[in-house]
């Protein structure tokens, strides 16, 4: 019982189903343009025609068609399901994941950002979409813990995730990378001393350390940090949102 | 028929029961107790006994009704309805909405944020959650567009609503304070010169003007703002989350 994800995209929501097919469904005329913009081809885009109610959906349906690419059509139940969006606009794509694995090279001050676990998409879509803002080269993750191809976490992200480089590395494999190319990684805690924006970069690549929106940091991320800075915060405040605290730590290690 | 929200307190799920009493419900006893931790005692506790399943919530349950507090017992059920989370904790507080009008003296670098419309409460929340941790006095809203009484904004502040001083005012009477405290109004717009972080206080408050999450700072708020600023994006990046953008614009004016 394997369905095919061309012929039955909704099995791609499940995360089962996009691990194994190695495959995730894009919603939307907007993203998918996105998508096409940052060279990342669809496999097939999907169409449903009752759907297409603007010119621009429907040009883009007849333009993906007249122009030989593979196209899935759907009915409007099945696009809806698909969706899930109050009002879907019948443009949608399948395409190839491409997390692979760290770079070889990392240039010194290049920005990355690490999760080992975030429990929100659409927190780790805003992480990854504020992340391209302030120019990181990519985004790597640690373990399984979170999935960039979720579809709350493509929303979210509005394109950032087809400009960023995404790497899966295992934390012995990370921890060897990081030596290698001499990288600095930061993590926020509520404990630490130094400021956040008393960071300077090294010789290498810098990784800003994301924890998960509760618990902060686990303790396998702060083996992993070579710095660990404090978000100042009035009394009676004890955290931020884990996307606005991503956005502090990137925009001070952000050279301009 | 306008039911008695000490009655039926889920009326207060609705906007316009909430205007109308000028009551809202705050669910789970960890907002509640924030917020008579920030003195504001709710003129009803919400108890559903069949989901009070920890200690701590018997306890305070407990401890509300022997020490004289009115207390409001609603059936599973209603409590389910009224707090729609996946695992309500049987406790609740009616209080009453305190948004009133700008203070008359303003200190100078104290910081406010300013809203006309923000479209999703989760935002909101996060922007105030944001605002009380960057140490703002409060929050000034010029329309009806945004409502931080609403569930959604409720439960992203995290507490930060108790912490914040609420205002509501209409655009002249906002202009007329700005003139009289010679507040520096700050607004982000991706079409101004000037960094973000380049802003120096002057010798009134700073309100942090933020825009709506599609089309930013209208052009009445634009009008209102004394300086616009930018912050700096990647190629191929054109927005923020607003709760990242406030989060950053906070913390620059922020002196410290």
């Amino acid at each position: 019982m394997n369905p095919d994800p061309l012929a039955t995209p909704e099995v791609l929501r499940e995360r089962e189903a996009r691990d194994r097919s190695g495959l995730f469904y894009l919603d939307g005329l907007g993203l998918v343009r996105r998508a096409i913009r940052s060279r990342r081809m669809p496999v097939a885009t999907v169409v449903c025609p009752e759907l297409l109610r603007h010119s621009s959906t429907r040009d883009f349906a007849e333009h993906r068609r007249s122009g030989g690419f593979p196209v899935c059509q759907v009915a409007e139940r099945e696009f809806r399901h698909l969706s899930r969006r109050a009002a879907p606009d019948g443009i949608g794509a399948i395409l190839r994941q491409d997390a692979g694995s760290l770079p070889r090279p990392a240039t010194a001050g290049e920005i990355w950002i690490g999760f080992d676990m975030i429990r929100s998409p659409g927190n780790l879509g805003t992480c990854l979409r504020t992340a391209a803002a302030a120019g990181a080269r990519g985004a790597v993750f640690l373990g399984e813990g979170c999935d960039p191809y979720d579809p709350g976490a493509l929303r979210a992200a509005m394109g950032a995730t087809f400009r960023l480089r995404l790497a899966r590395a295992e934390e012995r494999v990370f921890a060897a990378w990081r030596r290698r190319t001499r990288a600095l990684v930061v993590g926020a805690s509520s404990r630490a001393r130094r400021d956040y924006r008393a960071v300077r970069p090294g010789r290498g690549p810098i990784v800003v350390m994301m924890g998960d929106e509760r618990k902060g940091l686990t303790r396998r991320q702060r083996r992993l940090c070579d710095l660990l800075v404090r978000i100042p915060m009035a009394r009676g405040s004890d955290s931020l949102n884990v996307g606005v605290a991503a956005g502090l730590m990137l925009y001070a290690v952000r050279a301009d």
